[in-house]
């Protein structure tokens, strides 16, 4: 038996986090949008165990979507109104909710073409279902706004390079780099004139803000619960509509060649059942608080605008990316913090140990000239009292502040 | 925006679960091992929050089994060691385990020689690669064991029709209908003269027996974090060791068409990082408790072969499957009871609603002639009242009990 020496196992006993969401202020740009709400909280605890959900699976129609105790089953229905689209499912994270868009909608050494500022997650999904990738070019600094309109002519690109369409279109609805909004109307319009599938990844935008699918002419919509639906990780949510829908939830077709079993209730390329236990939990217990908080996004631009004006007070400070601000994750770049780091005797490090003194953390430890930040969920006074610590911070470095 | 309404969002406020494992002897099949310790239900609400693992992602080799602080590296790395295997990730389900071996090890159209007994995920995942199954034999009523030296007939018979040998075989350990106990030596030995690479599906051992990977002869290991290693769902575990743990966990070759992005630290076929948050950290917590409880399966053992002598005392009551067992995934047939549901007004749900008047829950309502259960981690008292009871409803339907 291979033994591991009590040692070196003493250090998993206790396991303590030390950015806790009651003593600190993070603006971690992927954690705001996953905080659990008090009910999210309590879920956790109630279904912490293994399979605790699978209580009551029907035994003859086994499949966590159909569990009606605990409320899965309609959760899912009312998951996919929420979202503007026929059929939802979640599935354990965005990334592997887009790589069974592509694995189901297209063949390998298809291709599919993506926003260039697309999560690296896209691009091994990709990989993953043996797929290429055709790019759709950004601009350039400051506000790097990826070319909508490039859509058809990259669609075109891939046809006339293969004689084939693409597997589907994908466009990453706000960006994790700079936090750019795109316009999905536009990408949906493209999609539909070629008759390719149009995926929109909501990552940062599905469980933040009003999402109508049929709207934004959407045939799937991938999202992550544990980056902006209040949920434990891991969770992915995947939804579609019409015939992209048939595809991705297809049942099973093999049969065994021997025994001739068959799996034919078991939506495949979902491996079966998903996410059972306390990360589903956390996302229907959050459910009821997100549809409420996603009617107050204008508060979150409000919130965000009002941090970006204030911290572009301070000499060599600017935001990057397009402005206003059109969603609460944000890039800066600057000029005087990174001076100051010059000289500090910390380097680069000052400007997170500044702010974890006085409580706020999630800006990456040792950047000063680009930094990101997301305010997303953060009320009016912790706003500014970030707003306050960065002036402060920068004019104890003599940096000139308006 | 698509509105729910209000009193239908009620119902997902607060979720209770009414088979709490204080209140309840749980005998579900696949419960019994992921009932989480105290340190894992600790480390559930420390950890709740959607990306709470993520505050100290090394940011120059930023993927999930490189955090340090908490210790997510060094476990991967005890892991590991713990199953005789080279490398180990924790990824978000046993049944995603077993895609990325079969995804990475073959190719779309290749063969995967599974035993016939194997769960119904690994069809679906073999579906989910593009794959093919040829299934090895079982055996009849009422042992079903599976015949492993046809594994050896199998791979000859792949070779012959597709002139290429199978991209893998799999053995399932120990299987989900009969609870037998596989000799994976004898498979390990097969695939070995062919040079096939050997997946051994732990689900159901892994984390509650003492397994040996190098021993056994198993290229990969997948195993169910939430079936058997005291975790929350989703986790799954997959192991390897050399070659095929090259390509297991082989990074990213993908570059981006026109922004020549590349994603080369990332492994492509986890799609980057997988489980973070409270299930990992449940886990990693339980680890200490997994290590030292694999080595008292023998006490497991003489409590579920207790369990079984004394059902066996019930008229028309045998045990299915390979005796004695070897595995506490128990599958009992019942004339009996049968006999006892027929007249009962409750027909077969009796058993299920006598035995929940015990407090003891878990066996499939409905069933009488057949039914599973699995005694792992109960103390001995616990599985004395569950002797009894059973005993005792037996006598109240007036079956002659020996």
């Amino acid at each position: 038996m291979p033994q591991i020496p009590k040692d070196r196992l003493a250090k998993y006993r206790v396991l303590k986090r030390d950015f806790n969401e009651d003593k600190f202020i993070n603006l971690q740009p992927i954690q705001r949008g996953g905080v659990l709400t008090p009910e999210a909280r309590e879920a956790a605890v109630e279904f912490a165990d293994g399979y605790s959900v699978c209580d009551w699976c029907p035994p003859k129609s086994a499949r966590l979507d159909k569990i009606e105790r605990p409320p899965i089953a309609s959760f899912m229905e009312d998951l996919a109104e929420f979202l503007g689209m026929d059929v939802a499912r979640v599935v354990t994270r965005c990334r592997e909710a887009q790589f069974i868009a592509f694995a189901t909608l297209g063949s390998p050494g298809d291709h599919v073409v993506v926003d260039s500022l697309a999560h690296y997650s896209t691009y091994t999904a990709i990989e993953l279902a043996r797929m290429k990738v055709k790019e759709v070019p950004h601009g350039e600094y400051p506000e790097f706004k990826v070319d909508l309109d490039a859509y058809a002519a990259k669609i075109e690109e891939v046809k006339k390079e293969t004689g084939k369409l693409p597997a589907a279109v994908l466009l990453t609805h706000v960006d994790y780099l700079y936090g750019n909004l795109n316009d999905a109307v536009a990408v949906g319009k493209i999609a539909k004139k070629y008759g390719v599938p149009f995926i929109l990844n909501a990552a940062y935008t599905g469980g933040t803000m009003d999402l109508d699918g049929r709207k934004l002419g959407a045939d799937v919509i991938t999202s992550s619960g544990h980056k902006s639906w209040a949920a434990s990780a891991p969770t992915g949510i995947l939804a579609a509509t019409g015939e992209a829908g048939e595809k991705l939830f297809a049942r099973s077709k093999i049969v065994g060649d021997w025994s001739g079993r068959k799996f034919g209730l078991k939506e495949y390329a979902l491996l079966g059942c998903t996410v059972m236990g306390s990360p589903l939990m956390t996302l229907i217990a959050s459910f009821p608080h997100v549809v409420e908080r996603v009617k107050h996004w204008d508060e979150e631009l409000a919130n965000v605008r009002y941090l970006v004006e204030q911290l572009e007070r301070i000499e060599g400070t600017r935001q990057i990316g397009v402005r206003p601000k059109e969603h609460t994750l944000t890039h800066m770049e600057s000029e005087g913090f990174f001076k100051a780091s010059e000289t500090h005797k910390r380097k680069g490090f000052f400007l997170y140990e500044e702010l974890r003194k006085r409580g706020i953390v999630g800006i990456q430890p040792g950047l000063t000239k680009h930094f990101k930040f997301n305010s997303y969920g953060l009320p009016r006074e912790k706003v500014e009292k970030v707003a306050s610590a960065f002036l402060e911070i920068a004019e104890e470095q003599k940096l000139a502040v308006s």
